[in-house]
């Protein structure tokens, strides 16, 4: 089954000088994952167009999704919509139906349009605005060369609710496949005496993802997690496939395999 | 004054799963950018060989400092020394250093070198390994074509440890420079009807960087964090511009301004 790959963009001078921590990545990295979507990169730049476009005209280049979060709101460095216009080679146009959202939001609460409140209302031409259910700025879905680029805002929350709503309208693109993920915690054996028994247990499941984390010291309090990922048209094949490497791997750990 | 540019790649699965959020990148962003470094990119792969050499390749093209995380373990997913030395057409060899500090590891709690912890040991030729004040896995210092390049494990403990060990080996490329920040938050005045008055108070310092951050709604419930920042060689100067802006930002909130 083909699985859509995926590049995460975010973008803003406030993850560069580690003010703030990425969680936009994670969330959206974890929503496309159980949705069987393949992320290959997560690539954060600042408030700069070339910087922008680059990563953008990039990211189109390998992805069939591409998202970013960051720059959509009404101050002058808000440039991430010019910077995609530009990498996708489109002018930047007052879209209609972006500027009845922008206007209602603003109506509703009594205020004018400025001209930092219509900025959020040009799109590269050609976008769909993505609404916001919860902030004035809409996003923006661009079907591009092969690639549909999701253009989302960076505050978590109005990014949040737009995401699901940008991942409704890219239904048709995304693969039926349940994903399953189980985990153990294994104390007391080092990893690099785990290494060999998760290798062997692997090998149960030529398309399972198995992973250690350890969360203690190498040696001295050796605690590792375990997680075993994977994916089937239906959840319980899924499932079973986790739940076959876990249970072999367990067997390994207490030394119960006699091959 | 000239100002190193950066970039981070961080390396591992979980970060393109939403498994775990990436604090590395704003541990080490955070510590660059007080370093008077320019973080320009930050990049995260999974765990295949092509992905890491590619984002080094690249990273190796444009920054003067590349720092990357994870990928150092005993375990077979853990593939990063490999990756950069391909990324910089340098053979993996098995290094002096690095096999006397994970050897002295692993004697004083009385265990044996297997061929996972041996692994460990390996780093491109030509490289300096970074000893790990935390765990098993040094890291390594390379410098390539131009750029330092410093590999550092993905534990987060073990990562901050070394990150220090490897700006000090770094201190002769890093300015002499003092980065100063201040902050006001504003209540009550919609982000829209801000920037007019952050792009005036802006023009006051040419070189100072300004930023709002909407914690609240756009209208109903306006709150924002200015932040500004200011670098100069010296810590009185960086601090005068910054409160210069400050000062200037609120005389023209409470309008005061009669420009």
């Amino acid at each position: 089954m083909y699985r859509p790959h995926a590049w995460v963009v975010n973008i803003g001078n406030e993850l560069l000088i580690g003010r703030i921590t990425n969680t936009n990545a994670t969330v959206i990295a974890r929503e496309l994952m159980l949705r069987g979507v393949i992320v290959k990169r997560i690539v954060v730049v600042g408030d700069y167009l070339d910087d922008i476009a680059t990563s953008v005209r990039e990211a189109v280049g390998y992805a069939d999704i591409v998202v970013t979060t960051g720059g959509l709101g009404p101050t002058d460095d808000d440039i991430t919509m010019e910077a995609v216009a530009a990498a996708i080679n489109a002018p930047l146009v007052l879209n209609k139906a972006a500027l009845e959202m922008v206007e209602a939001f603003y109506r509703k609460r009594g205020l004018q349009l400025t001209r930092e409140r219509l900025k959020m209302a040009y799109l590269p031409l050609g976008a769909e605005p993505v609404p916001n259910p919860v902030g004035a700025a809409p996003g923006a879905y661009i079907n591009y060369s092969g690639s549909h680029i999701v253009v989302l805002p960076g505050v978590p929350s109005e990014m949040e609710a737009m995401l699901k709503i940008a991942l409704n309208r890219l239904a048709h693109i995304l693969p039926e496949l349940c994903v399953a993920e189980e985990g153990i915690t294994i104390e007391g054996v080092p990893e690099s005496s785990l290494a060999p028994l998760l290798r062997k247990a692997s090998k149960l499941c030529s398309d399972c993802y198995i992973k250690s984390h350890p969360k203690g010291h190498e040696v001295d309090n050796p605690i590792i997690d375990v997680k075993v990922m994977a994916s089937a048209p239906d959840c319980d094949t899924a499932r079973s496939k986790v739940l076959t490497v876990l249970g072999y791997l367990k067997k390994l750990i207490q030394g119960g395999d006699s091959d």
